[in-house]
């Protein structure tokens, strides 16, 4: 096994590996327009057929009830060493709007140091990197197991996902999980996303009196059920900026120094999210900085709100109902069933006798969360280090990736999130692009990961 | 002058009434509907018809931008007698739903002791009453001067009244003004309504972050405008339900003993505004019995809330922007503009710094109240205890009418609040009906009162 001849490899077909992203992001593989169904599946056998050209096994594409589920293996030269799963998605987004665009979405164009086309960074950039890595590793004699789990339906939930992991679950056994759906904070900042938030999501109902009232008649005998709900939401947080549903911060992970050291790494202060909100004044939980309550700390938001009349102009009702969506994003390791079982005591706390209430529990799932630690997680920080010169930093996402709670569920393993889109790649929007001397360093930073793996 | 003989005429004359009821309850005179531009011209025409009749003199259909105003003018046989201006409307309610009705509401029907039609109640039964009750008084030598102001817009909010009356005060000048567009409690309990709530009505919107965020990735730093609202509006009132506005009741009226006593005495406690609400309990403000709080209290409700994401399903959006419409019901003396500044001061008090807040002030009125020892109203009382042999109930309407208002405003006169319609009478929907036994004692009650008032 050599490292330097993988990495010479990379360097001799730069060129190539480019012009192999561009033919990738010319296929339209928009899965959420049904006039692409050609385009999903030719794009789903292109994948395929770049595992055979790299000399995968087993490649096969999937059928499932939406778009194909690419597969393929490549088996490292010793026996023993570690399996690793790599998870993408080859479908992108719809690229409107079309007259936003400064070159056509689906002619990749490269304009300075970027590559401009629909999927450069979310994540067909991604894909190719990681199929590109595995090529120079296999010249260079693969040092681990590498299995592919390409998708083509993430920009649409996944939903066919999970059905697939649980039905190959021998196929996809595995010591860990690469998902580079993630991406980087600046170009001199490489970043390891090793956890993300989960998710409890609810509906709100108050029924007071049993139609919508005149205001006038019966305003001050019955309780109005908006402000019965606002009564409640506003109890939802004390003064602290802290969630009030009884036992809600029980099993949340204390964030210790060194993990708090880490995070305030992170160029994301007071500042950065006051430009990127817009709002008057940041909020939230004190005792806590910005990146901490994000990504490391459990929220309570409130996702909408709606009762009586709320056109144009002045009506007098007094309603008979009243409704709010809320939403809690968990850390490890709080549990959905349980923060419903949390809110619903809340209610039962503080909904007073004049108002009935009903709670409808709309989804959810729980956190994800990597050890950083991990033989893997290292592996991946040292190879940043030797491609970029500066330890990476280590980011918790807020969002939810629901890929890695299934993988971590039904596989029972552990992701490690990166990537190598910046910031500024306008990923869902217009003039998508990717900064390539930062995607060819990623390429090389994974070449250095699979072979730290082996040492 | 013989009030003996203008009862007496009363009783010869039921049948031609009520014959003479029905001949106005057929003309469909539905206000809100330009298709029935005709009838309305029709029903103010023979409005003016059965003024001249009855011995109106100065009788004219005045157009308006909208429907006319019928005004007539009757005089007392005695050159000093008080005059009382009639205040009335021609106009009705729409009829649907059609299909709901067990008779058809533009034939009049009798079933059993009530008449069936679209205003036979709301309020052309009220409108032949005093017709009536002034013919039978104009046969019996007329004892007092009157004044009739019948106007056709009053289902539509009367929007050309109040110009109308202000470009006539001269013609409309009297001592005060009597209304029979309220009703009474039961067939055995007469009702005077001497006071009416006023209004400010306001809608307050919050503003957070500059466009709707993902509640991942930003919940936890901004505060939720929703919240925010909600926070805001719960702070609205106190533990005892009190609104706490600053100053909010400092203009408002104490209840004295004689008062509260009199308010006692209306049939309408907890039972019967749980059956009437079905709410699951009462509520408002310590220390006041519900018809206090509805007609004498001031109040403040929510009359709509909206937020973010209110459709089917699931969105994690964190909204930038959250809205309440927000009312005041206000009683004397309490001043509109003086709500609108308390509103003000509380959110200059209470929105934190993470919030931008705007208040749109949107329309209001004072609240009306008349002396209930007055000559006028005593006048009446006495004329419903000759009638009943019951001392009449002595009502605050929480609502608003708001010609009242105006007659207060620009006539500087008092009016006082009657009408012979039941609760039951189905007002603005199918089945609407008029008692006819009430009613009938209600004709020989405005005789009376008419003699009262000269005594």
């Amino acid at each position: 096994m050599s490292r330097e001849q993988a990495l010479a490899y990379l360097e001799q077909h730069a060129e190539r590996f480019l012009a192999e992203l561009e033919s990738f992001l010319r296929i339209p593989s928009i899965s959420t327009l049904p006039e692409h169904k050609a385009d999903m599946e030719r794009t789903a056998n292109w994948v395929a057929e770049n595992l055979r050209a790299i000399g995968a096994e087993n490649v096969q594409v999937f059928p499932t009830a939406g778009h194909p589920v690419v597969y393929g293996e490549l088996r490292a030269v010793q026996p023993n060493a570690p399996t690793v799963l790599v998870y993408g998605h080859y479908d992108v987004q719809p690229a409107e709007p079309l007259e936003a665009w400064h070159s056509p979405p689906f002619e990749p164009t490269v304009r300075g140091e970027r590559l401009y086309a629909r999927g450069a960074t979310d994540m067909k950039g991604q894909v190719i990197a990681s199929l590109k890595a595995a090529e120079a590793a296999m010249h260079g004699g693969l040092p681990i197991n590498l299995k592919f789990l390409i998708e083509g339906e993430e920009e649409v939930g996944s939903p066919n996902l999970a059905p697939f992991i649980a039905g190959h679950k021998d196929l996809l056994a595995c010591d860990f999980c690469l998902n580079p759906d993630a991406g980087m904070i600046a170009p001199d900042l490489p970043t390891i996303t090793y956890a993300l938030r989960g998710l409890a999501y609810f509906e709100l109902r108050v029924y007071g009196p049993k139609q919508d009232l005149h205001s006038g008649i019966y305003g001050g005998v019955v309780h109005n059920p908006a402000q019965a709900l606002a009564e409640l939401i506003a109890g939802m947080h004390d003064e602290q900026g802290r969630v009030t549903l009884p036992g809600f911060y029980d099993k949340v992970r204390p964030l210790d120094d060194e993990e708090r050291a880490e995070l305030a790494r992170l160029p994301m202060d007071e500042a950065f999210y006051l430009a990127q909100t817009g709002a008057p004044a940041l909020w939230g939980e004190a005792g806590y900085t910005p990146v901490e309550r994000v990504g490391a700390r459990p929220t309570l938001e409130v996702n909408g709100l709606y009762s009586g009349f709320i056109g144009e102009g002045a009506k007098t009702v007094l309603p008979a109902y009243a409704m709010a969506k809320i939403s809690c994003r968990l850390v490890p390791d709080q549990d959905p069933d349980e923060v419903a079982a949390q809110m619903r005591a809340y209610l039962e706390q503080h909904a007073p006798p004049t108002i009935r209430w009903e709670l409808e529990v709309m989804h959810g799932g729980p956190a994800s969360i990597t050890d950083r630690k991990s033989p893997w997680v290292q592996a991946l920080a040292q190879a940043m280090e030797q491609v970029w010169g500066v330890r990476p930093a280590y980011k918790r996402e807020g969002g939810s990736i629901p890929v890695v709670a299934q993988i971590q569920e039904i596989l029972g393993k552990d992701s490690v999130l990166t990537g190598f889109g910046l910031p500024d790649g306008n990923l869902h929007a217009p003039n998508e692009n990717l900064h390539l001397p930062t995607w060819r360093k990623g390429i090389m930073a994974l070449v250095h990961f699979f072979y730290n793996l082996a040492d």
